[in-house]
């Protein structure tokens, strides 16, 4: 029952990956004029707008060198993959190796580079698509954006900071993605630098913002660690959380560490647990730890990516652990997913829901949406069942 | 039937206005220990978070002068805007005269002061404090802080500014609010400032904000008035234009301008064609102009503000025009809001509703909510249907 389960989704996974996803990108976001990607694409594919995000470009180039590194030698993915390497480092970079958040289609800068995420990404996309195609070039600038990061990291936002002093918080996002990209840029990095980092990160995911009483992750924290009652204090985000597990998970499989695994999978259900729209299913997308009404408006929706992050998150800590819990939520999670985002017709999942379920923006990719939670998750998914079906 | 319609609104209005939110406010706000106000308030009005946000400071500052000014001579009221003037102008200005955006509830500066809007609500309290209290030192900082926003308006976002010179837009914001303020400081201000200011404002509303062919106000446009097809280009936020429609009604008839109030009412009624929702009823949040995604989640919510902008201009005007439009679309925006914000039991008026009318934050007051669109649109549309009831 469990062989054929793991059997079916395994295919489905790999199916809606290649003929659904990656077809859907390939036909309709590159732009063979200015290079780079088009992601605000409407429910069909169609282009609605042009600027260029700077996370989703670096994202697309990423996913794109990784399917060329781990499923299959397709010369058009390392075509598609270098057509976004070429854009993010001639027109997405500014003459201190910052980059930018947008660009026009042409590449003129319109947004300034204002936090590190949008380095981050380009560091993941440099170092996969120098694994691809052994580009010695590309693989220095990996390894110079990483140090760019890293130099950043104690003042992201730089001279854009409007936080005074008064009140500091740390952000649960700075380690949550550190612990990814050391991953990503394993190849690329001296030895020593990954494991500092993995301790760095697995120190303040797992003690510091995981909170002890609740067992759930918070988004910032007071410097020491504590917990602070304020808006941002309060602010849960569970598929930040849930996505932060499976990083996590994946350390733990790198150093054979069952006890990070299994404090993992039982953070997944606690969040879980507590951020299930009970009413109308779905995970909710922003929660305040004190159940007073949060700043985010759009606190009730449901978001693609925090669905497939934790499609993730149960598939690989099942293989992992064969605990049933996280066999029966991933039930529930795929149940719910599959049935409201995905869209075979067209090609890609939808991205927004209200509340009930119900689709609230027709697209499949704009300002924060590209080409990079759906395959990501698709390949992850794949590749989790398979292992489960070939374990039993 | 009108002048009995006229006369039963009137009173609602008032009795609202006096019997359910000014006391709402009166006894949840007011902080004696550290001046100032909490807005982050729950249903019943209990403070769930302390932070004081300085335009909602200045906003509430400003009710009660006004109320002290306009409606009775009643000295706590003095004496509650007296709590809010001392506390912004000794905690929430900086060394050069602008106001911050945050402090904690004892005034420590917690977000820097990155835009003008601080500043404007400001400068509306200490004018309306001044006129009651008589104090001549508001009445100059009053001065002062009004100078000081047109020296920052064309950078209004000074180092804070992340956009680049690439592709330039100017804001609604601006001339909207200049319109409002200048009406506000026009006691305190040089007779020829004042007249100047009205000029420019309304030729930036009517002439460039206001768009020919659709007959609705964009929310940015190039410096030379064109339209940009892009996100913040085909921006629509209905309340925003409808608000700005009865400052210029306000305009009009000060200046004795029937054009310009029918301009106005027409723009009115042009709005609310176009962004009333069709399937729940009420105006929504956000909208585009090509009918494509909108960048903002929240787009479909029912907001308070916009619902009392809406019959505020619409009940002035009807008073200044009577046409008969607007009294059918005063009537519909009535129903619905009266309906489903307004909070007999508890006082005050919900802020935040989903599509489907439902309350999807149940605070009273909260970042952005304060004492201010609620008990100021009691007042307006108490007026004007009291002027309607005495012109028939």
């Amino acid at each position: 029952m469990l062989y054929i389960k793991a059997e079916k989704n395994s295919s489905l996974y790999k199916d809606t990956l290649l003929d659904n996803v990656i077809p859907f990108w390939e036909k309709n976001s590159i732009d063979t004029k200015n290079g780079g990607y088009y992601t605000c694409l409407d429910t069909k594919g169609n282009v609605f707008d042009t600027d260029k995000f700077m996370w989703l470009q670096g994202r697309q180039a990423w996913l794109f060198s990784m399917l060329y590194n781990k499923v299959k030698k397709n010369e058009n993915w390392l075509k598609i993959a270098k057509n976004g390497i070429d854009f993010i480092r001639n027109k997405g970079m500014d003459a201190d190796g910052n980059f930018y958040f947008s660009t026009t289609e042409d590449g003129k800068p319109l947004v300034q580079p204002y936090n590190i995420f949008s380095d981050c990404f380009a560091a993941m996309a440099f170092s996969q698509y120098a694994t691809a195609s052994g580009d010695e070039e590309i693989k220095q600038l990996a390894i110079d954006t990483y140090f760019n990061i890293l130099k950043k990291k104690d003042n992201p936002k730089g001279i854009y900071e409007k936080g005074t002093d008064a009140r500091p918080l740390k952000s649960f996002a700075l380690p949550m993605i550190l612990s990814n990209l050391v991953l990503e840029l394993e190849d690329v990095l001296p030895k020593e630098e990954v494991e500092k980092t993995i301790d760095f990160s697995i120190h303040e995911v797992m003690e510091i913002f995981l909170n002890k009483k609740s067992g759930l992750i918070y988004e910032f924290v007071r410097p020491d660690g504590s917990l602070e009652d304020s808006f941002n204090g309060r602010l849960l985000n569970p598929g930040h959380g849930i996505e932060a597990m499976w990083f996590m998970i994946d350390i733990g499989v790198r150093r054979n560490d069952k006890k990070l695994i299994n404090k993992a999978t039982t953070t997944i259900l606690n969040i879980l647990e507590y951020s299930w729209d009970q009413k109308y299913g779905g995970i909710l997308y922003f929660m305040d730890a004190h159940q007073k009404p949060p700043q985010q408006l759009e606190w009730d929706q449901k978001l693609w990516w925090v669905h497939l992050e934790a499609l993730v998150a149960l598939s690989k800590g099942y293989e992992q652990t064969q605990n049933p819990e996280l066999l029966l939520w991933y039930n529930k999670v795929h149940d719910y997913a599959w049935s409201h985002f995905s869209d075979p017709e067209n090609g890609e999942w939808f991205g927004y829901l209200n509340r009930q379920g119900e689709v609230l923006l027709d697209l499949k990719g704009g300002k924060w949406k590209g080409c990079f939670h759906v395959p990501r998750a698709m390949y992850q998914c794949w590749k989790s069942f398979e292992n489960i079906k070939n374990n039993k």
